[in-house]
């Protein structure tokens, strides 16, 4: 009953220093499924003046790990791919909507979509694949 | 004379402050490749104590864009792939070695290695490829 | 007038040799967007009796260089990346649909989902990425 | 002593059908690495009289394949990647050469590197990462 996947994001979240840096905020997390919400700030910026890129990879890595980990079944990432489309600029505030693709009991493929809230564009496509370890997020075997 | 690699690198890194924030040190820079260092804090772990992805393809994807505009040939990232193999910790000192795999007028691809200092491990490999545009980094056209 | 999705389609595959070998059947065609559809025969397998798959990422190829290649504007591919997901056997009809996630005056961006009709399941899940050059596939100098 | 890498090379080379029709000749193999020579056909052409990209990923996929599978450890393919350099072309002879850049008990990474003879180019880059499953390839649980 305790181990919801809201739970394990709150319990993720504790010491997840970088994704409190990023100020990520929840906007939806279910078993597979998790949607984030964040604001570009000033420090984020590469030297072109938009958002860096892995910045905004880090971003969707964050909803790829709340959306693989939601059944409290600890999974770690092997491999991630990322497609840039259009940058976002300091104030913007991005959305990234990461949805399960494939599960079995070993491994899992999500994609993740980000977008830019001001502008309505897509930022960039991450797509990313875990591995499902035999250990819980979450009892006897915690981290 | 004045556009070199370092020259252009030094330009970039003043107002890219995410490459700022993450402490990166230059120990290379030459037209095509680039070598990087920084430390592990713990603002930059996730839920699992250990360092967040992003983060490591963030440090991957600067020494990709460093090594891939040290032309002086403005280049935009495309895509790129992340292969993660041995987290590393806070504390622990890694180095981004980007070195180009191809290149053509209008595109090019680079390999980052990521190795720990500290244990000797590679803890991912980073593969993006840049669209090379027409205009300059520095010069009359110049961000 | 004649250079439609439909024509530039059949031009190139009047000479696609290895999709002809496929033996692809054209199910969709506009611009960005294309539908095929094939049967594995014995000689696509590999030594674990399923679809190899890089037959099953050549189909993919050939729905993505369709779809990419519509705007009559030749387009090359730059990158691809492939996720597996359920194999295909033999006899078994798989559709590859193509659809565009981006497209700027130089590159473009394509997902490919391949399923299989005999048994709902998706097979596989690729992403590419073209550089569009300033050339045409029919015209003036066409290949 | 059976079950060598060469002697699971060959039984795997029995049946897979797709790799005979490549016409593959099997130059290097051991555990973690294997070197593989083909031709270039006209059947194996695309519609702009080149190699078609899926047949030169399939050549790459299947070095992967037999360098992942040498342990006689059954290796299923998760992810690829694949990026384009220089186009080969009918009666080319192009090399394949699949080396392990991380190895663990549940997975493994490799690069494998396309070459031209004829040219000395680069064609492609592949990088793959396998899921090891507890099951032999060859032994009482084969395939």
């Amino acid at each position: 009953m305790q181990n919801t996947p809201k739970f394990v994001f709150d319990k993720m979240m504790e010491t997840d220093y970088f994704s409190q840096w990023l100020g990520i905020q929840l906007l939806e997390i279910s078993e597979g499924k998790c949607v984030l919400e964040m604001t570009v700030r000033k420090e984020m910026l590469n030297g072109f003046a938009i958002l860096h890129g892995g910045v905004t990879f880090a971003f969707a890595d964050s909803a790829f790990a709340f959306a693989s980990n939601a059944y409290n079944k600890l999974s770690v990432s092997l491999t991630a791919s990322m497609t840039y489309s259009k940058p976002a600029k300091e104030g913007d505030t991005i959305v990234a909507t990461a949805i399960e693709l494939s599960l079995t009991n070993k491994t899992a493929t999500y994609d993740v979509v980000i977008t830019n809230k001001n502008t309505g564009e897509t930022v960039a496509l991450f797509r990313g694949t875990v591995f499902r370890t035999s250990r819980l997020v979450i009892g006897n075997n915690s981290y």
